[in-house]
C-alpha cells in the first residue's frame, strides 16, 4: 500500500535526521534558548526579508493556532475564518475552548475576501446593540487553505487592507506554506507573508520536519509575552533545541523550498493525468493537496493499492478524493499511480 | 562546561535513535493509531500489570499535567496539590487558564499526606456555606516530587485511601517516574503505582526520550473520550508513531528502568562525595535530583566547570544548588565532579 | 411614545411590587436559603408535577444560559443549537467563553427537529477522525424560540426522543415560555414541559418579574453542585429573597399564566389587524412577539408614535419589524396602535 | 431572633422603594440606557470629582469582581490579593474559572502593602525563568477588607505607587465602600480613592440598595469595551433601570454616605459594648463589621436572641464571631444587645 492520503505518514527528511544524530549527545540548555534555535530564528529571519520579526518554535499545528489567537483576542472577541477554516472544523473546538468564537465566513473555495471582512466589521461596528454579539478580533487564514487554493498577491493585499481598516490583526495559518510559496501559481513569496500579515506561521510538521511550526510575528509589538503563552498552552519543549535543529536545517540551502517544490510537482503530474483521463477534478488546488471526484469502481481500483483520502460525497453518488504529495513521496510510487490511472 | 542544573540537556537514548533512523521513511497513519504506538501500548499494559489500562502518548508534562486534569474536574473543581507541585509553580498558571484553582497544601519536603486531604475535604463538605468555595475534585502528586523525594508504600495506600473516601482522582505525575521506581530507596514498583493511583504519567522527556509522557489510565472508565482533549488541547502528534517508537523502546528489554536506575546511582555517589566533605544536604531525595547548600567560594569553583541550577537562598547567606544526573550522564563527569567536590 | 419593541421596557406585575413593599424589612439568611425562596421552589415544582425537581433562581437570561450549559458540558463537548438561538447570536459569546461550541444547525422559523439532532449525532459518532472535531453533548432549543414560534407536543416528543439515543440532555430556554404555554396554539403544558426536557428555565424577567428565572432540574441528577455553578458564574444573588418573593408571587393563583394569557391576546389581535390590512405577516408567531414586513411609509407612520424593534431587511426593499406585548400592555395602546395600523 | 450575622438581611432604602414603585410602569429602554441610569452614572462621576469617569452598573459582587478582572488580564497573567481576599476565599474560584491566578499575598489584617507588591514584582521580572511562572498583571484590594480594616491615604498611596511602577492596575472591590468612607477612622473620600486606583466599585447590595454594584473606571482607557464582557459573563440586567433607579437614589443628597454613617457608629457602640465587658476584640476594625471572642456561654446566651457569623476557632478554645450593622439596622436592637452584652 502507497499512502498519498495525507502528507504526515513519514519521519523526516534525512538531512534533519542526520543533524539530529550529529547533535545528540550534546548538552544545550533547555526550552529554545539554545544555540540551534538561535540561528534557526536568524535564517528564518532573513527568509522573511525582517530582522525584526519574532520567531518562536512550537510542536504542532493545533496548539499553534490556539496559542497565536488566544494570545491576541480579549474575551469578548472572536476570529473570523473561512467556515470551512481548519481551527472551525477539525481542531476540536481548541479556540472555543479558549474562550473565543470563530466567525465562519461563507466560502466555497477556502478563501475569504476583503470585501467579507470588511462588511462584517462594518455590520458589527455600526450595530447599535454590537456589545449583544461577539467583537471580531482579528482574522484568521490558511495559505494554501484547506482545498489546497492559493491566495494572489492582489486579494492578500485587499484582505490586509480590510483587516488594517478595523484594526484587525491578520493571521496566516502556513501548515503547509511551503508547498503554497513553491508552486507555479504562487504570486507570493515568504517576504510577501511577512509583510501582507501581522503574524503567521511557517509549517515543519508536513513539509520535512519531524514535527514543529515556526511562527513569525513581523511587528514584535503585537503579541508581547509570547513565552508566557507558549508555556502555558503546553507548547514549550523543553528539549527546544530539537525545534530548533530542524528548523535551521529546513532553512539552510533552501531546503525547504526545494523539497516542498518537488512535491508539488509530483501533485500536479498526478493532477493532469487525472485531467487527461476526464475524471473530474474538485476545486483548483495547485499545491501538494489534489481533490478528484471518483466513482465507485474507480475507489475500489485505486483503493487497492493506494491509500487516499475521502474528503465527502459529491452530491452525485461519487464521491470527492484527496491525493497528497509531500517532501518524501517517492518518484516511482507517482509513476505507479500515474500508470493506474491511466488504465481506469 | 557539563551540565548537571537538570535531566534534558541532551537529546536521547541511542536505541531510540537507531529505531527512529530505521523506520524514518516507513509510512504509517497518523495520530497515534500507528504499529508502534500499538506495541507500545501493550508493553506499557504488561509492565503496569494490567491489561485494560488505557495508554495515551503526549509530547510534554505542562501539556499532559493540564489535559489530564481539565478532562476530570467539573469546571466548579479544584485539584489539591502540594504547594511546592509543578503545577503549582511552574507552569504558568497552566491549570487556572483551563479554569481550575490548585488548591495548595503545606509540605516541607514535596509531599502530602493522606491526612492533610482528609482534613481540607472534611472541612470542605461540612461547611454550610461550601458552595461559596472551590470543591476538591482530585488530588495531584509527583512521584519523586519536586523535591526529588519519594512517597512510601504506606504513604500512597493511606493518601490513596483519603482520595477515595471522597471520590477523588488520584492523579500521580510521573515525569521522572523511573528515577523514583528505580532509586534504592524505592518501595513502590510500576505496578503498585497503577493500582494505587486512578491516573499517572510515566516520564520520557527527562528518562531517556526526545519528548513524550504516557498517560496510564488503570480504570478507563474515569476518562472517556480522553482523545478529544489531547486533540483539543494541542497534544496530539500529527506523527503520533515518534511517540510509540519512543515509549516501545524504552520498554522493551527494560531499557527504561536500566537507563534510569544507572542515573540514580551516579546521583546516589555525588551525594556521598558532598557530605563526606561535609557539605550540607537540602532535604532527603534519594533519586536523580540532589540539593546541596554552598557557600559563595564553593559556587564559583564548580561554576567555572559545572552547570548546576540554582534553587534559591538557604536563608544563612548560603544558597541551595541542585545537581542533576540523567541517563545520559557520563561517569567520567561524575568522577570529574566527585574530584572537584573532594577538592573544595 | 409608546413601547412595543421589546418586553422588558416596565418594572414589574404590581402584586409583586405589593410583595415586595410588604417584605421590605423584614430579616432574611441570604443565598436563596431563605422561605420565600422556599416556597416558591415548592410552587413551582406543584405546577411541574414534580415533587422531586430542583429549582433553583438566577437573574437573567444569559447568566442562565451560561450557568446550565457549563455546568452540563464537558470540555470537549458543543451544544446543539438553532442557528438563530438566542446563545448563538446575542449573547456575546457567553458560551464560547465558557469553553464551548455552539453547533448550529440550520432554521427558517426558530425550531430544531429530531432528525436533525440524530443526523448531527450519527455522523458525528460514525466519523473515524471524530475526536478531532466537537461531540455533541447537548441540545438547546427555546421554546417559544427566538421568532416566536413553538414546538407541538409530537416534535418536542421526537426531539427528545434523538436526545435521549445520544445520551444528551435536552435544555429549554423558556425566557418567554409564559408566552408559549398561554398561547391558543400551544400544545404543551407545564407538565408536559417538565416531562419532555432534562433541564429548562420560566422565565420571569420578561413576564411579570423585576428580573430573575427559574431554572427546574426535573432530574436532580443531572447536575451535581448546580448552587457551586451559580455562585462561581456570578449568578447567586446576596438577597435571594428577592426571586424567592418574585416567583412565589407568579406561582400563586396563577398569576405567571394569567398575565402571559392576556399579553399572547393583545398580540394576537394585533396580528389580526396587520393581517386584515394586507401588510405581510413574518413567521407564523402566535405568541407576545409578532413580525411584519413594513415599507418605509409605512415604518415612518407608525414610528411617531409607536417604538418597534427592526429585525432586519426583509431583502425586497421593505423591512421586518417586531412589535412584543407583554404582561404590561395596557389594553388602550393596543387598540391605538390598531386604529393607527388601519388607517395605514 | 435579631440578625446581626451580615449586611444583607433586608430589602433596600425605603427611598429607594419608593422610587422603584413610582417608576415601575414607565417604559425605558433597556440594558443601562435609560435616564435613570444616566443619571446615576452623571451624580456618581460628579462624586467622584471626575466627569471623565466611565461609570457601569452590574447585578453582584462577585460578578463585578470577574467581570472587571477577567476584562483587565491577559490570559498568561494572575490578579494579587491579601490571602484573605474575597476574591481567593469565596467566590467558588470566579476568578479561576476565567482563566486566571489568584496570586496570594500573606495578610493579617486583611490589607496588603505596597512593598509586598513592589517585592513580588521584582521577583518576578527579574527571574531568569519568569515565563514559566504566572505574570503579576493587577492588584486586588478591598477596601473596607474582609476584616473590617481600612487603608489609610498613606498606604493606599504606597500601595498605587508600586502598582504604577509595573504597570498594574489597582482595583478597590468597594462592597462595604460606604462604610469605609464614613468611619471616623477613615483618611479617605471618594474622590481619593478615584485618584489613587485604576478601577473601582461602589457597593449597593450591602450599603442601602436591593443590588447593584456600581463599577468606576477613572480613566476611560483601561478598559475599552466593558460592556461587551457585562453582557457576556451575565451582568447585563436588561431592565437596567432598576439598578439606575437605586443608584440615582442613593447618590442624591448624600444619602450613601448618611445611612453608612449611622451603621458604622451602630457598630462602633457594639464594639465598645464588648470592649467594656472585657471581651476581646479581634483585629481593629472600625467599620460596620465588628469581630469579637466569644467562650461557649457567651455564645449561646447571645445566641438565643442574635444571629451573628461564626468567623473561626480562635485557638484557644474560644470563637472569632461577626456582628454586623447594616443601613437598615434598627437602632433598638443594638441597645439591646448591648443591654445583653453587658448581662454576660
Amino acid at each position: 500500500m502507497k499512502y498519498f492520503q495525507c502528507d504526515y505518514v513519514e519521519g523526516c527528511h534525512p538531512k534533519i535526521l542526520q543533524k539530529l544524530i550529529e547533535s545528540n549527545l550534546e548538552q544545550t540548555p533547555g526550552y529554545g534558548t539554545d544555540r540551534y534555535s538561535e540561528t534557526a530564528r536568524k535564517k528564518i529571519q532573513i527568509a522573511c526579508g525582517n530582522p525584526e520579526a519574532q520567531v518562536h518554535f512550537l510542536v504542532g499545528g493545533t496548539q499553534t493556532n490556539l496559542t497565536v489567537i488566544a494570545s491576541i483576542l480579549r474575551p469578548w472577541q472572536g476570529v473570523l475564518s473561512a467556515e470551512t477554516g481548519h481551527i472551525n472544523c477539525h481542531e476540536t473546538g481548541a479556540i472555543e475552548a479558549a474562550g473565543h468564537k470563530v466567525l465562519a465566513l461563507p466560502s466555497t473555495d477556502g478563501t475569504i475576501t476583503g470585501e467579507q471582512v470588511h462588511k462584517y466589521c462594518q455590520e458589527h461596528f455600526e450595530s447599535g446593540i454590537k456589545e449583544h454579539t461577539i467583537q471580531p478580533g482579528m482574522v484568521y487564514i490558511s495559505h494554501p487553505t484547506e482545498n489546497g487554493t492559493l491566495y494572489t498577491k492582489a486579494q492578500l493585499t485587499e484582505l490586509k487592507k480590510a483587516c488594517d481598516t478595523y484594526h484587525l490583526p491578520l493571521f496566516i495559518d502556513g501548515a503547509r506554506l511551503g508547498y503554497g510559496l513553491t508552486s507555479p501559481d504562487s504570486g507570493l513569496t515568504l517576504k510577501d507573508i511577512a509583510q501582507l500579515s501581522d503574524i503567521f506561521y511557517i509549517g515543519g510538521t508536513k513539509c520535512g520536519a519531524m514535527f514543529g511550526e515556526a511562527v513569525v510575528i513581523p511587528n514584535p509589538g503585537l503579541v508581547k509575552d509570547f513565552r508566557y503563552m507558549i508555556k502555558q498552552r503546553g507548547g514549550m519543549l523543553a528539549k527546544g533545541r530539537l525545534l530548533g535543529i530542524q528548523f535551521d536545517t529546513l532553512f539552510t540551502d533552501g531546503l525547504y523550498f526545494e523539497i516542498c517544490e518537488k512535491a508539488v510537482k509530483q501533485a500536479l503530474t498526478i493532477r493532469e493525468a487525472f485531467a487527461k483521463k476526464g475524471i473530474p477534478l474538485y476545486g483548483k488546488s495547485c499545491t501538494n493537496q489534489q481533490f478528484v471526484v471518483l466513482n465507485g469502481e474507480q475507489l475500489d481500483k485505486l483503493g487497492k493499492k493506494y491509500a487516499y483520502e475521502v474528503w465527502g460525497p459529491n452530491g452525485d453518488g461519487n464521491t470527492i478524493v484527496r491525493f497528497c504529495t509531500s517532501w518524501a513521496t517517492q518518484d516511482e510510487d507517482v509513476e505507479s499511480l500515474i500508470g493506474d490511472i491511466q488504465e481506469l
